[in-house]
């Protein structure tokens, strides 16, 4: 028995998610389940830019048409993904997308995002209804972080995340390549991009100094980017230790504080996945 | 400059929405805008019982038709829309919906609902797309607190809401009812029951303590029956004063105590919106 909304008192749910274990412990969780759509469709597209591929996510949202999932791959990844998958995808910024609705529905949705995709100057737009072949247009994208440490066997993946306001998101996401592209810790990309997110995993060698160095600077430097463009140094993953120090830049000394003065009220002797998210 | 999402932190935001005031003040707040939906349909469909009306919801959103707007009034808020606002709807429980999306998805999916409806023996289905006529439709819904108000001139209307697990809002809706007609005041339902939330406004006169207490003992009524089928004393418009003595009853005495303890870190003098949420 669960009631779908509450205005009793303090939204204590939405405090504990994302709290990361520093204001108690959650023992129980109920899951709200949605139904199976009546018809799905799957459909992958290639661009010549990245900011082709945003422009398409962009103004696909503007006309309200209603996205299951769109999901950004650069053509770093890609390539990883055709190594992994043995698929033989066009290895550029690729665009990854689900439709769900009637029938009628999904169709008139999928040639609509086909149109804007094709202004853009997207290609090789395949689209699939069938199960099969729908899981087959998304292995690449399923595969993805496996197919990211495949590309240098025996290295650990590191996965750090940024989100900025969409507009800025093409200059963001190109600054960030730039970078990837100077070092030699490769780091595919992809993106949540309707939300203005995206992730890299950097492939390194934990054991070595010199590349745990260089991944430091490259998430430093994409969790900089982001906070310039008005955004924020993660999207999903959270704060933890490794971006402690970015916390006071983005929300402020007294954002901060009033942050602290919450956790010492649930958690008055610090036992709550201490060091985490604060510097001390 | 906004960004989608962030996972910097604690989620402030949700802490300080619904918190009545009682944490802190909200000096600045952004807004996220939606787009105009291509295309959009109104419809109106009279039913038989309050059960037709929730089950007809419920079919509606397990098909998981995508529905803009879903409102349930009963019989007497119906009677009271029709005197004030010169109409002449049928006097029982009534849905009002609304449906966007592009122009062939809005139809397909107004047919579709029209379909449950018939099977639950609504009667009526009326819809319209042109927006005058659109207007006209929703008129009703539109002016139900002034139509509650206009059933006792110089009344005052008092606003309350529960919630409670949609499977359960039938019955709910029925003792409720059961509990108002056996009152001298008058107390139309409006009902947001897609989500298993629903509203009454009583009408009284705030001069006259017999009514004062009717009105105390019908909302009090009201949230425990919400309570006791494992729901919420308020959907939507919060603890306030008038329902203090339910809140613990609600979360439990721990509950309580955190949500204090969260208050007393944020506001240690107790000078925000003192009184509210908390009995002491």
């Amino acid at each position: 028995f669960i009631f779908r909304k509450t205005a009793a008192g303090y939204n204590m749910t939405n405090l504990f998610v994302g709290s990361e274990g520093t204001l108690g412990i959650i023992t129980k969780a109920t899951i709200k389940l949605y139904g199976q759509p009546e018809s799905t469709i799957s459909a992958v597209c290639h661009f010549p830019s990245v900011k082709a591929a945003v422009d398409t996510t962009v103004q696909t949202l503007q006309c309200g048409i209603p996205m299951a999932r769109i999901e950004f791959l650069d053509e770093v990844q890609m390539m990883a993904c055709n190594k992994f998958s043995h698929l033989d995808y066009q290895e550029s910024p690729t665009l990854f997308l689900e439709f769900h609705g009637s029938e009628s529905g999904v169709e008139e949705q999928a040639k609509d995002v086909a149109e804007i995709a094709e202004y853009n100057e997207g290609s090789g737009f395949q689209w699939a209804k069938e199960p099969e072949v729908r899981n087959k247009l998304w292995k690449a994208r399923h595969d993805a972080y496996y197919a990211c440490i495949a590309l240098r066997p025996g290295c650990k993946g590191k996965m750090t995340d940024v989100c900025v306001p969409i507009s800025l998101l093409p200059q963001v996401l190109t600054e960030t390549k730039e970078d990837l592209d100077r070092s030699f810790i490769p780091g595919p990309i992809v993106g949540h991009v309707g939300d203005g997110n995206f992730h890299t995993v950097l492939v390194f060698d934990p054991d070595n100094p010199k590349e745990v160095e260089e991944v430091k600077g490259l998430t430093d430097r994409m969790a900089m980017r982001a906070l310039e463009m008005h955004g924020t140094c993660t999207g999903e993953h959270g704060i933890g230790l490794g971006k402690r120090h970015f916390l006071e830049k983005e929300i402020g000394a007294v954002g901060v504080q009033v942050m602290k003065e919450l956790k010492a009220a649930l958690d008055p002797k610090g036992i709550m996945n201490p060091g985490k998210i604060f510097m001390d």
